[in-house]
C-alpha cells in the first residue's frame, strides 16, 4: 500500500517531489513546539495547481487523508500528521507572485509564498502588506490564511482573514474553487472566502489568494511607556486610539519580568525603557505622508496631563525602535531560557484584560506557589499570550507533570467566565480539539460538522484536526 | 390548510401578531421598487427568540417556507414572497438594545432594531455605529446584516459584515446558534458569523448581533471637488487616501447630469459645487480629537499643486455639508422624476472604474442612442451605481420594453470583463437568481448549494432566493 502511494504520487508530480517515510521526512513531520510525533505515509510537493487537483482526486477516490502544509510554523499541530497514514501536501513549490497591482492595492500570490517575500514584493511597488509576525521568514501564505494568522499589526489592519480579498482552493474531490477577486464589495452569494480562511485545511487546500496592500507609512513614531497596571494600559490604549484612530498601529503590553529576563540573558544590548515600572506598553503610530511629525509625542503628552502615566521614552533612532521591538518580540524566546513554561493564547473583550490578568495570575499562584506569570501581547485586540514560567529553582519536568493540565483548566476557566476565546490566533489543530468540544457552543459545532460533511464527505482533508 | 397555519402561528405568538392574506398584509408583501407581487400564507410577528425557534421547528416539520423580514427596504426581493405559500417572519417586535459597552466598543442589538435607533443608542454613550445609508430610518439590523449592507461609510469602516462581531441566529430546525461575542480575535473554528451575514436569510434567521462601535469624530471636513473625469477622480482618491488614511471616510462620485437634474427639479436650494464640471467628487475627512483642523484643505491643496484638480469648495457650515450630502443622497430619487431608468449596482477593482464608466456608457449609447448615463457612487469601494435615464422625450414603457434586458446584458458584460461583481451591495434575492447562475464560478455555486443543503435540508429558509 505504501509503495502504491509513493508510486501514484510520483506519477503525478515526478519522483523528485515525493518523500517516503524515513529521515528525509523529518523536517515535515516535526513542528516548532515538538509536541506531536507521528510519521506520514508520504510527503508530496506539487508544483502546479493542477497537480494539487490530481492529488485530491486520487486521495478522495481512495479515502486517503491529505494534510496541507506550508512553512510548518503552526503552533497547534494542524500541519503535521495525527494518525500516521496521511499524505502531507507540501506547497512551497507553489510560490509565485501572480500579480501586484499597487493602484488597486492588491497582490495575488500562491500558497507557498513566504510571508517575507510577499512583504518584499509589495515594497518593490511602494506598498505594504501588513501581516507581520515573528515567523515571517518561514511562514507561508497558505498556512497563514488557513490559520487566520494574527500578529502585531492586527490592531490597525486586521488579521489574515481581513487582509484577504479572495482565495483559490482545491476541494476534497479535486474541483477548483476560483474565488480570487480584488473587489471591495461583492454580494453575490455566501462568504466562501471567509469559510476557507481559518478552516485549517479541513475544507479545501488554499492554492492562491488575493491580498490587500496598503500605502507605506512615511514614518513610524514608537515609544515605550511605563504603565502602572493592565487597567492603566487599557485606559492609555483608549486615549491613544481616540486621538490616533487607525494610525495607532501597535499597542503591546509587556511585564517587568520580561525585561528582567531579557537583560539577565543578554538578549538586549541595553535597557530600552524609561526606567523601572511593573508594566510597559510598546506603542507605535504610523505617520502618513503630509502628517505632522510628533503626533505620538503629543498624544503621550496628553496622557501625562491626564495623570495616566508618569514616564515614557520615544525612539529617537531606528536602533531605538529596533531595540523596543526586539524587547517585545523576544518575549516568547526568553521564556525557554527560564525553564519550563505553560502557554495560553487567549482573548477577551479589551475592557476585560485587567480582570483576565489579575484573576488568571491569582488562580495560577494559588495552584502553584512561586509560579511566575508572564502575560504579554496585543492589548488592542484583547489578545494576551498568558504564559507562565516555572518557579525559580523548580524541576521543569516535575513542574509540568504536576501543573500543566491544571493551569490550562484554571486559565481557560477565567477566560470563559470573561466571555473570551481559548484560541485567539493560533487555532485548534490537534492541540485544542478536546478543549473545543468542551467549550464551544454545541450548535456551532454541529453546524461546523454539517459544513465539513457537505464539502468533504469522505473526510480526507486534514482528518481529525479541529473537529476531531 | 391556510386556517391551520394561521391558528398554529397564533398559538405560538398570540392572535394579535398573525396576519392572514388580505389588505392587512399589503405593507409586508410590497417592496420598494414594486417589482415583485406575490401574497404570503401568513405574516407572523414573533416577540421573543423562543417564539422564532418555535415557528422554525413547526415550519421545518411541515416543510413550510419562512421568509425573514426586517424593515422591508431590500431592493432585490429577498424579503418578499416568491411562491405565495410562504410565511413571512416579521421581526420588528424583536428590537431591544440588549447592551452597549462603550469601553469595549460594542453594542448588542436584536434583529428588529431600526438602524437609526442603533445610531442613537451608540451616540448616547459617546460612540458611533458607522453603517449609514439612505434607508436608515426604516431598515432594521437583521435585514442589514442578512444583505451585508454597504452605504457611504464602507470606505473607512467596512460593510455590515466587517461591522459585525458575532450573531445569534435561529436555524431551520429551530436550534439556536449562540454566536454573539465581542472578541476581536477568536480562532476557534469555522467563520459561521460571516456565513450567516450576507446569506439573505437562507441559512438562518438572525435574531441578534454584536456590532462594532467607534469613537465619534471630533469634526467632519467636507468638500465638493470638480474632477475632469473618472480617471482623475481615481487619482484624487489615491492621493487623498495616501494622506488621510482611514480618516478619509467618504469619496463619492456624481456626474454633472445629476446636478443638472436636481437643480431643475428644485431638489437643492442652491448649487453646492464650485462651478461647472463634468464630474464632482464628494470627499469627507473625519477628524479625531487632537487632530489639526484644515487637514482636508491641505490635502486638496496638494491635489491642486499636483495639477490634478482646478476647483473645489469646502463646506463652511453644517448647512453646506448637509447640502453636499443631499446632492449625493438624492441621486437615486431624482432619477424617478426623469422618466424610466435602468439601474445596476456593480463593482470593479477601483483602478478599473474609469474603464467601467467609459465602456459601459459607450455600450449603452450604441444600444439606445440618446440614453443618459448617470453613474454615481462609492469610488473608494469600486462600487458604482451604474444607472441610466431614458432619452429625453422617449416613452418610458416603450424604452423599458425595448432596452431593459439588453442594457443589463451590456453592462454586466463590461463588469465581468473587468473582473467585477454584478451585485456589489444589494444582493441577489429574487432579482438576480438567474444572473447569478450564469456568471458565478460554478464550483462556488456547488459549494453554496452543499452548504444550504447541510444547514437547511428541507429548504424552508427563504426558499428560492439567492440559489433559486
Amino acid at each position: 500500500m505504501t509503495i502504491d502511494i509513493i508510486a501514484t504520487l510520483a506519477a503525478i508530480v515526478g519522483t523528485d517531489h515525493v518523500i517516503a517515510p524515513g529521515p528525509g521526512m523529518a523536517t515535515y513531520i516535526s513542528e516548532p513546539r515538538r509536541r506531536f510525533h507521528q510519521t506520514a505515509a508520504a510527503v508530496v510537493r506539487p508544483g502546479t495547481v493542477a497537480e494539487v487537483q490530481a492529488i485530491a482526486r486520487w486521495a478522495n477516490e481512495h479515502g486517503i487523508g491529505l494534510i496541507p502544509q506550508g512553512g510548518n510554523t503552526g503552533l497547534v499541530g494542524a500541519q503535521v500528521p495525527l494518525r500516521g497514514d496521511e499524505v502531507i501536501v507540501s506547497l512551497p513549490r507553489l510560490d509565485r507572485v501572480r500579480s501586484v497591482d499597487p493602484a488597486a492595492g492588491t497582490i495575488t500570490v500562491e500558497a507557498g509564498a513566504i510571508l517575507e517575500h510577499v512583504h518584499a514584493a509589495a515594497e518593490a511597488e511602494g506598498m505594504m502588506f501588513p501581516l507581520w509576525l515573528a515567523s515571517q521568514g518561514s511562514a507561508r501564505i497558505g498556512g497563514l490564511l488557513s490559520s487566520n494568522a494574527g500578529g502585531v499589526n492586527v490592531l490597525a489592519y486586521g488579521n489574515a482573514r481581513e487582509l484577504t480579498m479572495g482565495v483559490e482552493a482545491v476541494l476534497a474531490d479535486g474541483r477548483l474553487y476560483q474565488g480570487l477577486n480584488a473587489l471591495k464589495k461583492d454580494n453575490t452569494g455566501y462568504d466562501l472566502k471567509d469559510l476557507l480562511v481559518g478552516a485549517e485545511g479541513t475544507l479545501g487546500i488554499i492554492t492562491a489568494a488575493t491580498l490587500k496592500l496598503f500605502p507605506q507609512p512615511e514614518d513610524h513614531e514608537t515609544a515605550l511607556v511605563n504603565v502602572a497596571s493592565p487597567a492603566r494600559a487599557v485606559e492609555l490604549f483608549q486615549l491613544l486610539r481616540e486621538r490616533l484612530g487607525g494610525r495607532l498601529t501597535a499597542f503591546e503590553l509587556v511585564p517587568a519580568l520580561g525585561l528582567d529576563m531579557q537583560l539577565r540573558h543578554g538578549m538586549l544590548d541595553r535597557d530600552p525603557t524609561a526606567g523601572p515600572s511593573p508594566w510597559y506598553a510598546l506603542v507605535e503610530f504610523s505617520r502618513m505622508s503630509g502628517g505632522d511629525p510628533g503626533t505620538l509625542a503629543s498624544a503621550i503628552e496628553a496622557a501625562f496631563t491626564a495623570a495616566l502615566i508618569d514616564n515614557a521614552v520615544l525612539a529617537e533612532s531606528l536602533a531605538d525602535r529596533t531595540r523596543m521591538w526586539a524587547f517585545r518580540e523576544q518575549m516568547s524566546e526568553v521564556q525557554s531560557k527560564e525553564g519550563a513554561s505553560v502557554k495560553h493564547d487567549v482573548s477577551v473583550p479589551v475592557a476585560a484584560i485587567p480582570a483576565l490578568i489579575e484573576q488568571g495570575s491569582a488562580a495560577a499562584e494559588a495552584l502553584a506557589p512561586g509560579i511566575r506569570p508572564v502575560p504579554f501581547g496585543h492589548v488592542g485586540d484583547g489578545n494576551i499570550h498568558f504564559n507562565f514560567s516555572q518557579p525559580v529553582g523548580a524541576d521543569g519536568k516535575t513542574f509540568m507533570a504536576q501543573f500543566d493540565e491544571a493551569l490550562h483548566e484554571a486559565i481557560y476557566d477565567v477566560v470563559l467566565r470573561l466571555g473570551g476565546s481559548v484560541s485567539a490566533e493560533h487555532g485548534i489543530g490537534q492541540l485544542k480539539v478536546d478543549l473545543l468540544k468542551r467549550v464551544k457552543d454545541p450548535v456551532a459545532l454541529e453546524m461546523m460538522r454539517a459544513i465539513k460533511a457537505a464539502l468533504d464527505p469522505k473526510g480526507i482533508l486534514n482528518p481529525g484536526k479541529m473537529l476531531g
